[in-house]
């Protein structure tokens, strides 16, 4: 079968497709006939030999196509249009799956909607309800509005809570469309102080709940933006690893929860449980057109590397998709 | 009546007794008769006019005494043995305090010991239980052994887990003492590298929980002593609140959960559900002699500054007492 693999670790111009083995599924794992798979951040770091915990020389944690094959105890019929995360080697003609975490992709959705959902989706609902814990009434800071977890938080705090959603992005176009997917108050954070409006937009109290990608450099502000008791959920360092004085007694005076998390590292354990709750309180909102996949844009498998150098650029609004056939 | 008073914020010189007047019971309250009270660290802040939480001239937030007087609502009786945290006041000889915050003293317990109870027990109960989410087989670092909250929190974690308990000091009498408590590892920080031990220990899968009293100068050692999905509760920074050089990508490859904490600025509400819920699962252990309060060191009421210079001294094994008549 064709796949991108990776050459060196280094930048884009390392990926090119070749001719390689077909994976047979294993007990409790499904082939599947890769129509879409999505770009994620995760996958450049695994490019650039940065990560150690994907051993698979073919990138890809998600895709979306049709089952061929289901090995043992892996009760998916073939034909079944599915999506979901996979432990690597999603860039493929085809790839195996846990079965327990395949999900049926909803009628009315395309493969290239269906791969945008996993990853972004599953994150953002980990990072708002099994880490952040939002609850009603509360008052969520989602940076990155306009990236795949941003879009993805929006939309699932608009649906499932009742929160006060407050996002940053760099450009008017980016805010106008977390808007549009349901937040509440939009800060242009190249033109204002984002720490100095989520304190207006909440009478000085801050926010319960912090998505934080950025890191670094804004650790000053999420400190100032967050309330006391809040939830501060670390998922990405784009804006820098390393802080410089931190006090850490101001995050005993606010009594700060700051949690680091990544997904792809966890175990198949927790992807499954994750999978299961997502699917159960957030999958039916595709089907009745309230969630909303968003593609920014679809390359053909040949094109991986522009699909890549298009996320190092940060121009996406939505997810990046690649065509595997 | 008499308590004492910080005369400007300063040192422990600044502290004497004086005359002023016995407050009154209100809704909900009860007026006690304060037999001894217990320095904390709080104290000291708060003397030194460093935190802003604690209006009240009178320093003190844990006291041991009898009931002399209930307000409205507030139904226990005249002449029971209560202890608990006071919002400020007890060093005096008449406080008042929430009933609902009250706790029955143990018949077996004197009231030296009572007053050794409520601050550690709780703050140690709330780290252990509420914030590190402490389970069975699981692995608990806690630092300062030998102080209040360490040697309640030694007991609390032998009592009421099966986990391995790790504990450091600066001394072999202080480790002798914590391992007669129930600490099953025991780090001289002073001459071992406790994150070499910690992993040592436990098969280089780190601490699934750390209670930090230290801050920056543990930060890195912590750090790798952290198990993978650790909870890290720092409630308290001796070792500085200043770190540079964080890393945050080890935050987030780790999975920790970094909780800081104080109890004192809690709300009412906090600290009557905390009460509560150590009220039924650990206070009957004092009575049954499996948990015990311990008093490092009784002072008169004259000499509360002796009292917090010895605490200043670090060389208290648990708590350190001031009786009040």
């Amino acid at each position: 079968m064709k796949a991108v693999v990776v050459n060196q670790p280094g930048g884009a111009d390392q990926l090119h497709v070749q001719n390689v083995e077909k994976p047979s599924p294993e007990k409790g794992e499904v082939l599947i006939n890769v129509k879409t798979a999505a770009i994620n951040r995760t996958d450049i770091i695994s490019r650039e030999g940065k990560s150690g915990y994907m051993n698979n020389p073919i990138l890809g944690v998600e895709v979306a196509g049709e089952v061929v094959e289901a090995g043992e105890e892996a009760n998916i019929p073939v034909g079944t249009r599915v999506m979901g995360l996979v432990n690597g080697g999603g860039y493929a003609e085809y790839a195996v799956m846990p079965a327990d975490r395949a999900m049926v992709v909803p009628d009315k959705l395309s493969f290239e909607e269906a791969a945008a959902i996993p990853e972004v989706f599953l994150t953002a609902y980990q990072t708002l309800f099994w880490l952040g814990n939002l609850t009603k009434n509360e008052t969520v800071l989602i940076h990155a509005g306009g990236s795949g977890v941003g879009t993805a938080a929006i939309q699932l705090a608009r649906q499932l809570t009742n929160a006060k959603i407050i996002t940053t992005a760099g450009s008017l176009e980016k805010l106008d469309y977390c808007h549009s997917l349901g937040a509440d108050v939009g800060i242009n954070y190249k033109e204002q102080d984002f720490a100095e409006e989520v304190l207006k937009a909440t009478d000085n109290a801050g926010a319960d709940v912090i998505l934080d990608f950025i890191g670094a450099s804004y650790w000053e502000k999420n400190l100032k933006s967050i309330a006391v008791d809040g939830r501060w959920v670390l998922i990405g360092v784009l804006g820098g690893s390393k802080v410089n004085d931190i006090e850490l007694m101001s995050l005993m005076a606010k009594r700060v929860h700051l949690k680091g998390t990544l997904l792809t590292p966890r175990s198949d354990d927790y992807k499954k449980e994750l999978t299961k709750d997502f699917a159960k309180h957030a999958l039916p909102l595709f089907e009745k057109g309230k969630l909303k996949a968003i593609v920014d844009r679809v390359f053909p498998m040949e094109e991986t590397g522009d699909a890549h150098r298009h996320m190092e650029a940060n121009k996406n609004i939505g997810k990046i998709i690649v065509e595997m056939e």
